[in-house]
């Protein structure tokens, strides 16, 4: 597997734009464009959240139902959740102007949109908003750039990447665009996630990917504790590398997992470290536990404590709310046997055992944790299954950018 | 049931006390001690985290096992959670040292500590500080006042409560301390709370008064979603008061579970309303659910909801985030057919319907989330069911608070 410059459009045959349409906010671009020149398969993954958006609706049942997909637009400002028939008209409209514009069939558009809830799309620059995407559309680096632009709300670097992976001799490529950066704690997938690629590869094959590469990528961070109503990742595949189809049970559809697994866990981090507000990327990282799902669950305890994020925000070695954390989780182990570590750049620190202080160096601790990525890790002895999740700090200004996010 | 000036050294027999011991901080009281002048039953709940601090493995022990009690030793500053088989050796230290001078068994002598994870107590200090008590310890309003100052940490203000009950023509007296107020999502019972009552009553009636109690007070309430190492919370009855009995299927025994009840909901909203950096209490009341159950569970997730917590504090109506926080509760509704609506001072508004926005006003949305007491309304239309739950805002005085806790 090979990193490339790229993005969303990287792959053969997909085109991408962002463009400035003021669907709340004026002089930022905040609508997106992925389009593919030939029809893909497409999987994908929505929020477990009982409020839907009705864009996630809409997705859900084309990727259940539509035969194919050929392109995604994506608006910002407005997530068209808690909007009740209007709302899901909206939606539908969108799709219909797409359709109309790009020459494709309604079911093959899908639509994504992230912002406040409850406010309704103002449906006049929704439609001329398309219509610039679908001039500015491109096959370019730049195009892939402006969509992942285009598509960020409180988000503060915009999140793309493009891999390669050989598959049977043909080079495949798998280009990622994600945003966050608040209402993030996926239960099915995160805020926005979109994966295209030019592999040949079946529904079947793909939708299983997806849904199993989510358990231990984007299901495993947190900003914030709160499920959205918008969760959305999507993955099409328009075949056009040529490559002989990826069929499960070989090791092509190793690799190619493999790589999208890359991927994913590489978007994701960046939604946990570019969380709002936050200072830091937090990965815990438990070992031995007893089963994999308590390896989980403890892993995602300590990066969901509030408690935790704060003293990480300090820069405070304050393993008594880590040990709290995980004792609360639901998992069972002996707190007077396991251990616990902080680590950064590349120094690793025993910080508890045997039931209490290992005595550290607070002064060496503090050092560890103001960098910008700090590790804790949980030895159980409990068993041999291990998790990682990837959370952030909690800053005042996640309180500053949300006690008055709409205004 | 009468509300009287009161606290935990009101009923009869019972005496307390609140003195400076410098455990860990100078010049404020750190110290308390419940006293009763008659052997008392005793029933408790505490922390369901898997990690216990050492005086809640001592009371759990002694509520399950000891005949009677007769004293609690409470000290802040230091939790006596995470410190091995030290610090359980110096949580026996410390109901030694109190049942020498209080010449009562050891094993009536509960401990209650609260404070940082992690350190060992001086136990020179505690064992001044438990000779210091058992000499201050009086039978009055002030040493109740004295006491419940002595258990705060981060809480602003204090937190005691006395109330009589009438038990077929005796008088009988309920006296109440709390504390909390970080790390407070208690499941069992919160922090440090202690109920003290002259009533005669058996100690299987009190265990089933309490157990069933704390299900909608103190496990209804949450700060920051961290379940503390040290929650207890602990009854008292020394029968001071002389009334026949209070047995299960009476009159009186209802009599005697409504007073606890309104002991133990007002102890614990104030817990939630001045948890840390807190500027609002908010309650969270779920009506029309399926089940008990479910109303639970939806009221407690809108007061856990860190994006809804920080609208609060900004005066922001954006029901979006309460809409999300009860759409990942894990409870099943329609969000098309219910309703959201704020209330405070005595002022009610309707702003959410038919999926949609109910087209309130947002300024005199923002004049209700200014006050004190906020109340969000979510009435479900599933059923007849309903709960409370009780949380506050998030700002930026929780995250100072807790990014430099130990300093």
């Amino acid at each position: 597997m090979n990193i490339i410059e790229g993005g969303i459009a990287s792959p053969i045959g997909f085109e991408a734009a962002g463009v400035e349409a003021a669907v709340k906010y004026e002089n930022r671009k905040d609508m997106a464009i992925i389009y593919s020149q030939k029809p893909c398969v497409v999987a994908g993954t929505f929020t477990s959240n009982v409020v839907k958006a009705a864009p996630v609706k809409w997705d859900m049942d084309l990727v259940e139902n539509s035969p194919f997909v050929q392109a995604v637009i994506v608006n910002t400002g407005i997530a068209n959740a808690g909007t009740g028939k209007e709302g899901m008209d909206y939606c539908i409209q969108t799709a219909e102007a797409a359709s109309k514009v790009l020459n494709i069939p309604k079911n093959a558009v899908l639509v994504g949109s992230t912002g406040v809830i409850g406010a309704q799309l103002p449906m006049d620059k929704i439609t001329a908003g398309i219509d610039k995407l679908a001039a500015a559309k491109a096959h370019s680096y730049e195009s892939s750039t402006d969509a992942s632009k285009a598509i960020m709300t409180t988000d503060t670097v915009n999140k793309q990447l493009a891999v390669t992976v050989d598959i049977a001799g043909t080079t495949v490529t798998i280009g990622a665009m994600s945003k966050g950066s608040g209402m993030i704690h996926p239960n099915m997938c995160t805020m926005l996630g979109y994966v295209t690629t030019d592999a040949v590869i079946g529904k079947d094959a793909l939708t299983k990917i997806v849904k199993e590469d989510v358990i231990d990528t984007y299901n495993m961070i947190s900003v914030d504790g709160d499920t959205s109503t918008n969760d959305t990742l999507l993955i099409m595949a328009n075949g056009m590398a040529g490559n002989p189809e990826i069929k499960e049970g070989t090791p092509e559809f190793e690799a190619f997992k493999e790589a999208i697994h890359y991927v994913n866990e590489t978007q994701a981090k960046r939604l946990a470290g570019d969380g709002e507000g936050a200072t830091a990327l937090v990965e815990c990282h438990v070992l031995g536990a007893a089963t994999k799902a308590d390896a989980r669950t403890l892993a995602k305890s300590v990066i969901c404590s509030s408690l935790t994020k704060a003293a990480i925000y300090g820069h405070d070695a304050n393993w008594g709310r880590i040990l709290c954390a995980l004792g609360y989780s639901g998992a069972k182990f002996d707190p007077e046997d396991m251990e616990l570590y902080y680590e950064a750049a590349g120094q690793k620190m025993l910080i508890y055992k045997n039931g209490a202080d290992a005595g550290y160096s607070e002064e060496e601790a503090t050092k560890i944790l103001s960098q910008k990525e700090v590790k804790i890790i949980a030895d159980m002895h409990m068993g041999n299954e291990e998790a990682r999740a990837w959370g952030c700090d909690l800053t005042y200004d996640y309180v500053k950018i949300n006690a008055d996010y709409r205004s």
